[in-house]
């Protein structure tokens, strides 16, 4: 059997189909699936993607029947226009466009007009009695060609252009005459002659060759290569060939071409959408030199639009087209985006495909086709990206606004915001009491900063990646935060800031935008979210959908009650030492570390007991019927020490100590790498008590709290850091024996778990041991990511960068889970804990927790729940959800 | 059947042997075994280990048939001995030990003189015409009894014989008369009879009973428990209990008592070794209160002593004596320790066992029983504890010499050394340079300090752990070396130090012992070591049976002499950094990291190039024939910048940069957590510059050494740090690259692998992705140790303590490989790797490369070689024989 390398389509007839994307590329699947429905695509044939394979795999030759193939092919669009290639009398002229299976930039994009010569031009001249547009299409393809196909740098020929127009005194490309553009063409042709050292192809046959060459050329460009290493594409995929008749809608006045939405992309309304030009090319639509027209007459209404819609000016035509709206958008089952072109009064459909909308317009879109009965609920839930939602739940800057921008950075936690510049965090939490916007800016926070970044609108730092400490908190607290903003000095002392030459000082206002990363000077204008019942109807749906648990990460009640109104069915990681920073605690805190021994340690912590206590009944309370995973202390002691001299004397004359007796201590805990030193489980090792007290006031506060509400009450008692079972087993121990203590104090009974972060690569790889004592496991993947991949987020900004571009990390490994290792580590750690204890409860509470690709994963291994921060809550339930149908679909 | 609880021995015979340890317990058997050889050890009885089990498995109780077997047991030793326990007229007295397979502290020990009453006493008097001899001998088994069995504390019974000698005006406890022990005997059942609330039982069975229930129940206690978990030894094991005739060497001058070794154990030198005394028992010989008299004539000659010795003394029983000796050392292969009782002529051999000895006695008599035909070369070379070699490199204290020690600190690198306190590396080479013995302290040590070490005889830190800086450079260096000492608080500044309350100022004199730990005030002499023929002979026959090779960690020309010397087979790591602070390097490599683009970085490695070929040149030379692994640069680029305010000053002046400028560059190199930050590979990707100058200069090198010497040299390039294959694929091709060039420039061939580190987790996991491009793996178990358990090695000191104490790490994980969790790690990428490249080659190169267990681990997986510092080559050799040893040993 003779191999088929050419599809044709036109003249409601195709050899594809749209399911054959792998063959004939995206838009020749897309071409010929239109034709089939019998819509007025202009006739043409793809050349398929095996004839590329073909191509690399015969040290680029084609198959002998090729060149048959492609004459048949074209024979047939001949005869369907009614004029042949070449023919100086009646010349067919033809684009020559490249389709993958997939979007891929790099790739030859487009040549049109291909078919004119010396000869052919004067034919077109003739036939459109329009001299001006036979030239000027002439020039455009010499151009076209010259740069695509033949490799001549553009600019030389823009500059013939603009000396053409610059000695006339032109001002638009439209004034040049007939004979300007002959002249242009001959200036063209020559450039063409000196720069490849032969004269332009005058050979129809030679137009097209050379045009098919440069596609399949194409695919193998480096940015081509370098673009699918990255984007993990298999190079055997190969692009297609698409050769189209061209149709005009800059003829005439009978000519005209448009840009249309099957429904509003801005706000989803079910109305057409779209924009058009009479005589005019598709780009003049895009280019914004001349001011399109509306679509339809409601249209023209609603934007106050002084131009006649296409309704009125082309009624038949415009009929028809609304005709093919509906068609296309019901075949399609989803808001088109669809160009055409009307070229004598006859409409011509020249590409359709999903329309790019706002996640509102996606929301009520997917919602209103759902309950048009078009798509399922289902569908309509895989139609929403997760990371998108965060649009929804933050203010954004008014699109419409100015701005300044000063830096950009990352974009760490969303939302934009404005507010006078602070440097210090008792500084905003006063200021913030006095009822001003602030914006906190640091070098980096650590946990002392807590209360400022609370009472500040937003967080800027010019140090820390994606998930250092500004980034996380802000993230918990649903702050906008913008880190490590390039080129920003920031001169404590000075209390003010440089960027790019500017200096701004405290006081002067800034607005970040969280989602971008920008930073801008003064106050730009921002939108606030309103969240539509579309989007409860959504969630609804996905939670039907989905299998897995969304938790939040929380601590303070505010906090708590943000994720239960997203939707978040528990804590999954409450943050204890977040709590030791607030008011009287960081004192008696201080005061435990400073003690000589347990004792003091002792009478310390008993200052604290009740805080804690009251703590922990409220988020029980807030959280009722609903686990609490509290995780204790974690961070090294010396987090909760004050740093800078000025700072350790202030705190050394409040708390009556010594001032060389806490510096003394605060050296005797630094450390050379504190994220792996004294910390975490290591602290309620070597000081039991702390974690005494800590089971203590979750085990008074689960009594009381259960006594008070009469729900029932199951904390859920985290130790982090573990890294053999056996600190496990001795910190259990003494955990069950201060639930004993208190039970029998209180006279209550006792329902409580104890488990463990996984978040040392030595405790997955013992998850068997482990989980003999551990009755669940929260992956924090946080650190377990920094550990298995040797990296630190506080430090790795500087090339985390260049490591994504050279393709060493698809992604940041602090945003999405790095599947390939920690994710190997987390999967053998879930296979070989369920081996030991067969209902081993499994959730992930790092930050990964909240990111679509890594919910994806949680699903594929089967974990129990995965918890977030409360502002991505929201994205978690859609993602789950959507793991689930992608699981399900790879199944099938 | 009836079950077999109790095994006899004594009077030629035994039921047991010496194989039957874990029925027996050691001491059990060893008296079986004994008996079974016809020699002379006084009857008894073993009461097995299973009984021990079954008492713990049945709440208590004993097997119903032990009362009848442990009766008839006893009638035979009556029989055998001609006396009965109780018979007032001709009493037995028996002693009760205990007796576990494995020695075990924290077990009740033993009771002696058993079956003593106060009818018994008087027997035992009229018998021996002794009644000083009766009560002493009771009053001692009260006081025993009522310790070990009854509980009673033993310091109420010493102060009751203090108050009569204080009383009477004894200094000596000799000078007691029978009646001051009569009288004592009655303050010491009055003493039992308030304490326990009963009187002191006069019923021999219930003495006996009461013995063996105190055995058993000993097996229990805390200590025995805590111990057992710690050393991981199984607890259902169980103890023995040893009920023997008692022997007295006290009764008159026909009875002696003695210890000995059948060789020196101080030299290993082929003559009978021992002492004993005329009319005394087994305490008093090495109580020091008589002085012992010399076992043989030769001895006596030797020593000087004007004591006459056994031989002279006690012919006949010196015969017997000496037959046994030599018949026990041909019995058990091995010199044996001794002990033995005359009473009234006869000789009594109590106990023989392997005796204790120095190194150098070990290594001769092993190599001298090899020699002897008694055991083979392989058991000769499983006889010396590989670590014990350390003694023989390295300079030791004196043993007689006076010592003031001043603080304990870690041992980091063995040997004594003297030298006056330095606390500048500048200051230590200037003072070396002018011939001055220093010690270089330091609160911790980075590779600025590096000439400041080799200048130095030793280093003293105040901080870091096993494997700080400090204490890897100096065993690196061969150096003595005391890390973290206790309560060491060191002032630059004011130039002293001080600890426990003592000062010392730069220039006074201290000694460090590096073996021990110990810090000691002035100069301690000490002793240089001696390296023997045998020391050669045995590494010999170590070689024969080793597969592992043996590489070691070097980079300057002394220590790859140093390691050649001891047996090296290659260079396992080349650390390239320790070559860039030497002289003008330091300059360049400041000029290139302050360079603000790539051709200013190439402009100072240009400087560099020269120096580190000729670095490479002298170590292929060294090495000829031998493979040498060099790793590129490893270390944060700041660890090669100044740190404090003044050497910054100096730096910037000298390199004639802006102070500001260089602070600024070093600000923005800080890191919080620099192990996980930007260093290793993350360099190779960032500034490809200094990996090409590096692999430059080791190819020029390579071309130009073979050249030289017609040697061919292969050199491992190792890439540090890897994570993901493609940062290798990255650097692999330019360092291909520049192998290409090198090649053309120079006209020569060039063989050469390239492979990495296997030092961050994530790279062993994905191990199999790795090895497609590495063509060797060198675990690097320091840093892996130091990711996998997410634990830092400078900053853990502060808790690894307790964590050994408590059981969670059986030893250091810096020292010893940590197999549960680092070694699985370990042995699941060389699997994945092997899977992908089954000729990969594997080694290890971390500090663990010297450590005998890890050498076992490593052996079992079947690497192919280790590395380690120069000074524990020889020790690696023999672990690696012993590990084969092992390895068939678990196979058979």
């Amino acid at each position: 059997m003779m191999s088929k390398w050419v599809y044709g389509f036109g003249n409601g007839k195709a050899d594809g189909t749209a399911k054959m994307k792998a063959l004939l590329g995206g838009k020749g699947a897309n071409l010929a699936e239109m034709s089939q429905l019998g819509l007025a695509v202009p006739p043409g044939f793809t050349i398929t993607t095996e004839v590329c394979t073909y191509y690399y795999a015969n040290e680029r030759r084609y198959p002998p029947e090729l060149e048959a193939q492609v004459a048949a092919a074209l024979a047939t669009v001949e005869a369907t226009v009614g004029a042949r290639l070449g023919d100086p009398a009646n010349p067919l002229l033809v684009s020559v466009r490249s389709g993958a299976p997939l979007s891929m930039p790099g790739m030859m994009d487009t040549v049109l007009n291909l078919g004119l010569n010396d000869r052919t031009v004067e034919g077109l001249a003739n036939q459109t009695s329009n001299l001006r547009f036979a030239y000027d299409s002439y020039r455009r393809f010499i151009q076209m060609y010259g740069d695509v196909v033949l490799g001549v740098d553009h600019y030389l020929f823009e500059d013939q252009l603009d000396d053409i127009k610059r000695n006339r005194g032109y001002s638009l490309d439209t004034e040049m005459t007939a004979a300007d553009l002959q002249e242009l063409v001959k200036r063209y042709k020559a450039i063409v002659a000196s720069e490849t050292g032969a004269p332009f192809p005058e050979d129809v046959q030679a137009q097209l060759w050379g045009a098919i060459g440069a596609v399949f050329g194409s695919w193998m460009t480096a940015r081509a290569v370098t673009y699918r290493k990255l984007q993990d594409i298999d190079e055997k995929m190969g692009t297609a060939v698409n050769v189209q008749a061209m149709v005009f809608g800059n003829r005439n006045e009978d000519c005209a071409t448009g840009v249309a939405f099957t429904r509003n992309p801005s706000t989803g309304e079910k109305l057409y959408y779209g924009e058009f030009l009479v005589n005019a090319q598709g780009e003049d639509v895009v280019a914004g030199i001349r001011t399109p027209q509306p679509l339809t007459i409601a249209m023209q209404a609603a934007t106050g639009s002084k131009l006649p819609s296409m309704e009125e000016v082309m009624p038949a035509a415009y009929r028809e087209l609304a005709a093919v709206f509906d068609r296309l958008e019901a075949h399609y089952r989803e808001m088109q985006d669809i160009e055409f072109t009307v070229q004598d009064q006859r409409l011509w459909i020249l590409q359709t495909r999903s329309g790019k909308r706002t996640t509102q317009a996606a929301l009520k879109i997917a919602v209103d086709l759902a309950q048009e009965g078009v798509i399922s609920q289902a569908e309509a839930v895989g139609r929403i990206e997760p990371g998108s939602l965060d649009q929804l739940l933050h203010p954004t800057l008014d699109p419409k606004a100015e701005r300044v921008i000063l830096a950009k950075g990352l974009p760490a936690s969303p939302g934009a915001v404005s507010g006078k510049i602070v440097f210090d965090a008792d500084e905003a939490e006063r200021q913030a009491d006095h009822g001003e916007a602030v914006i906190l800016v640091r070098i980096e926070t650590s946990p002392e900063d807590i209360h400022g970044m609370h009472a500040a609108k937003g967080i800027l730092t010019s140090r820390g990646g994606m998930t250092s400490h500004a980034a996380v908190v802000a993230r918990g607290m649903g702050k906008p935060c913008v880190c490590a903003a390039a080129g920003l000095a920031i001169d404590y002392k000075l209390q003010r800031l440089s960027v790019g030459g500017k200096e701004l000082k405290a006081g002067d206002e800034i607005t970040i935008d969280g989602s971008s990363g920008e930073v801008m000077r003064g106050r730009v204008p921002t939108v606030d979210p309103q969240l539509s019942g579309d989007f409860a109807t959504l969630m609804g749906w996905a939670d039907q959908v989905r299998r897995l648990r969304i938790r939040t990460n929380a601590e303070t009640p505010k906090d708590a009650r943000t994720a239960r109104r997203f939707g978040a069915e528990g804590i999954g990681l409450c943050r204890t030492e977040h709590m030791f920073f607030e008011g009287g605690r960081i004192v008696a805190m201080r005061e435990m570390i400073l003690a000589g021994d347990a004792e003091g340690r002792r009478a310390a912590l008993a200052k604290i007991l009740p805080m804690q206590r009251q703590d922990f009944i409220e988020l029980f309370e807030i959280m009722a019927g609903c686990p609490v995973t509290i995780r204790l202390l974690d961070p090294p002691l010396n987090e909760f020490l004050p740093h800078g001299e000025a700072e350790m004397a202030e705190v050394a004359k409040a708390a009556g100590i010594e001032l060389a007796a806490l510096r003394r201590r605060a050296s005797e805990l630094d450390e050379a790498n504190p994220m792996l030193g004294l910390r975490g489980c290591r602290l309620g090792i070597l000081f039991p008590e702390i974690y005494e007290m800590q089971a203590r006031a979750i085990f008074e506060a689960a009594i009381d709290s259960e006594r008070a509400s009469g729900e029932a009450v199951v904390p859920e008692v985290m130790v982090p850091l573990i890294g053999t079972a056996r600190e496990l087993a001795l910190i259990k121990q003494r955990i069950d024996q201060v639930a004993a203590a208190v039970a029998k104090e209180r006279g209550g009974q006792l329902h409580y778990q104890v488990g463990t972060m996984i978040e040392i690569p030595r405790a997955a790889l013992c998850a068997d041991q482990v989980a003999e004592i551990a009755q669940f496991f929260s992956f924090g993947t946080n650190d377990l990511t920094q550990m298995t991949l040797g990296l630190s987020r506080d430090d790795s900004a500087s090339f985390l960068d260049t490591y994504m571009q050279s393709g060493i990390y698809p992604a940041d490994p602090f945003t999405t889970l790095d599947v390939d290792g920690v994710g190997a580590l987390v999967e053998l750690a879930a296979e070989r804990g369920r081996k030991t204890r067969p209902d081993l409860k499994l959730g992930i509470c790092g930050e990964h927790g909240g990111d679509p690709a890594t919910i994806a994963f949680c699903e594929r291994i089967r974990l129990d729940y995965v918890s977030c921060s409360p502002y991505r809550v929201p994205i978690a339930r859609l993602a789950a959800a959507q793991a689930v149908m992608k699981a399900h679909a790879e199944r099938d």
